[in-house]
């Protein structure tokens, strides 16, 4: 897929630092926008009436849900927070759905009650608390494991039959639920499966979409139950580095809807195909800005390694040290001093701990303190993940508007913010 | 080290999880309070006016930072945010020192007008900002690294060459740090290392000690520097699970004063040892309790496996996700039932994606919804690496005090915190 990510200009860069500070988020209004469009054209070119569903685990700030929103997307919400968040943002709970491999009875009643679209059902004890609501019961999707295994880090993939998530297919888990569903007259409306995510092959989705719409005429022919809605789930990759190569949009909708069309083939299904990409809609449309302070050269085996710490760190992205993952970073000169031929540096964070952020990446050989480091596709899996540690603020995150304009849609915290939620018993003060 | 880790009471675990509900945090006074004093007279033992300083990093809750203080620690302080949580906590500044790798010119500003008792510098650029301040500057440490490997993992070890922390011994760096301090008069009072974290076998440790105790020695003969005070850091490990055995902290003072004071022989110095124990001061004074909703049981290859789902996880403790770190996992069964033989289950969090928290764990076989999960030695790096994943608000944290009764000392964020730092501009809402 052609390199379409978000990246600020050097005057951007600068000018966003002065104003805001640094460490900061930024997220391109007109990335994220241009990107839902993307995805919504090739799928609806590939299942004409196909729906996208913003995966909002992946960037749960208002603005970004705004924009989606009015870009026509659904909303995949996996926790009463994160649906408060959509409701936040003016999106209708009509246009949400539900996840989560242990929600609680709580949760489920205030889904319920604002009226959400769809409770994606994920085990049996979910589907007893539904039955016990009172009517009208919302609609149900049932979630599959497909049994996949897809190629990506075991920490973020799902689709394998080894997984909390879901019901098995293979073991009748997933029939048996159906038919649970169907006897306590439950609004059973279509099948779900998400097989992994930052999948680059995309084989295993492709699989997984086949084997829920196998499933689904199944269904149909077994117990004449007619599924409305499949979805597929999401996991497209993402250009971290341009050792990632995720395939086109098109060409992976394309892929999808031909598996699912030739597995529902002769089953007189027709049903409404739904995706949930998070990080391919919202990652390449975000970068992270921060301020390089000291510059050290150590001695190591064999020669040097120059370590360039930054402002921020493990706190704001905890991605390197969660998943080993890589990302590319820029250089922005301070005072227009032209860059120089590259060297390899290790970019560290500022945190009581090695907190190595980027390992062995290609910077100009004159980086100094002052210069700014811009992190290219930090808009997933960032700000949502983001903790105090070390007692530092979570950074801002600003959104640059289509007219090039910028507004901040999420401030740090205040020290008194930092220390509202503690007290002292009289006797320790 | 025999297992002296705080568990609490099965009554107990019922008591604060039906008054403060679940995911939970609990710190027994007493335990902290126990651990200090082991720590302070094992080291006052073995070199006598030794000092504890607790690295506040590992749990920087106000209430336990105010019981540090009371027990006549001093505190560690890796930020200005930190700094400020221990003067909220009513500790003097005068009782802290401050660490950091990217101290920001404003970092220190803020320290040094509240009157911080040491600054522990970390690399040339910081020694001139010092230098730059107006009289009368702080007490200056110097961050030494040693080039020992520790036997721990990569992400938590600092004090190999390789490392972004602290002025190298063997390529002279650390020499001339401390004539460029003495040139531009600052108050050097000593030295500092620390090798790494949650260490079970202290030798690099103990040969980090040394190192710094020869070089001090070794400053005092060549330019005749006196060193009055040599802080050997922390990094002593605790029992996460019962494959962990760390060393008795009396034996471990003995082998560290031991070592140091062979290397100070005939130097004529007689620095007061200072260490800083973080973990080994919180982690086993703390537990975690959950709920215990979805159990699951799916087909893996060669037989099945059992999913027991709670309602926190990588939110509330990212460890086993980042450095793969086990736990103890204890069942407290709802309703008295009594708990049956043992089965091998995986405990998962709630969180939308894989967030396997214990893998492989022993718990008895009848485990259920609605029985209670007890975690121990969460003490440490729990709350202070929590985030709002997926939208949860992070968990309160229980203070059991020594009399038996608990008071709430950080409460969970409200909806309305959760979403305060946030607009949505005008024309999106």
């Amino acid at each position: 897929m052609a390199d379409d990510r978000f990246v600020l200009t050097d005057g951007q860069a600068h000018d966003l630092a002065y104003r805001y500070g640094t460490p900061l988020y930024i997220v391109s209004e007109s990335g994220l926008r241009s990107r839902i469009k993307r995805w919504k054209s090739a799928f609806d070119s590939a299942w004409p009436g196909a729906e996208i569903t913003f995966a909002s685990k992946a960037n749960s700030t208002l603005a970004v849900l705004a924009i989606a929103h009015q870009e026509g997307c659904l909303i995949d919400v996996a926790s009463e927070g994160e649906l408060r968040a959509a409701l936040a943002a003016g999106v209708p709970a009509s246009r949400c759905h539900l996840h989560g491999n242990n929600k609680s009875s709580a949760e489920i009643r205030f889904a319920v009650e604002s009226g959400i679209g769809q409770i994606v059902v994920d085990n049996f004890e979910e589907i007893e608390v539904i039955a016990g609501l009172p009517e009208p019961r919302p609609e149900i999707i049932i979630r599959l494991a497909p049994g996949v295994e897809p190629k990506t880090n075991a920490k973020i993939s799902t689709g394998q039959a080894d997984t909390k998530f879901g019901f098995n297919i293979n073991d009748l888990s997933a029939e048996r639920a159906l038919l649970r569903c169907l006897r306590l007259g439950l609004n059973v409306v279509g099948f779900h499966c998400h097989v992994g995510s930052q999948l680059l092959d995309p084989g295993a989705q492709i699989s997984g979409g086949e084997i829920i719409a196998e499933f689904a005429a199944r269904m149909k022919s077994s117990h004449g139950f007619e599924a409305k809605i499949l979805n597929v789930g999401g996991g497209l990759g993402v250009r971290y580095t341009d050792n990632d190569e995720p395939m086109p949009v098109e060409d992976y909708c394309q892929a999808i809807a031909t598996a699912v069309r030739q597995a529902l083939e002769g089953s007189g299904l027709t049903p409404r195909l739904v995706q949930e990409p998070g990080r391919s809609i919202i990652a390449e449309a975000g970068v992270t800005l921060y301020r390089i302070g000291v510059v050290k050269t150590v001695p190591i085996k064999g020669g040097t390694r120059t370590y360039i710490s930054v402002d921020g760190g493990l706190a704001d992205n905890p991605r390197p040290a969660l998943y080993g993952s890589r990302y590319e970073v820029r250089l922005i000169t301070a005072n227009n001093r032209p860059p120089g031929p590259d060297a390899t540096f290790t970019v560290s964070g500022r945190h009581c701990e090695t907190d190595r952020l980027f390992p062995d990446v290609q910077l100009p050989k004159n980086a100094q303190r002052g210069d700014l480091l811009q992190v290219l596709c930090t808009g997933a899996y960032n700000s949502v993940m983001a903790s105090n540690y070390n007692r530092y603020a979570r950074p801002a995150t600003i959104l640059v508007r289509t007219d090039g304009t910028s507004e901040m849609v999420q401030r740090p915290e205040t020290w008194d913010e930092m220390f509202a939620r503690e007290t002292v018993p009289a006797d320790l003060a």
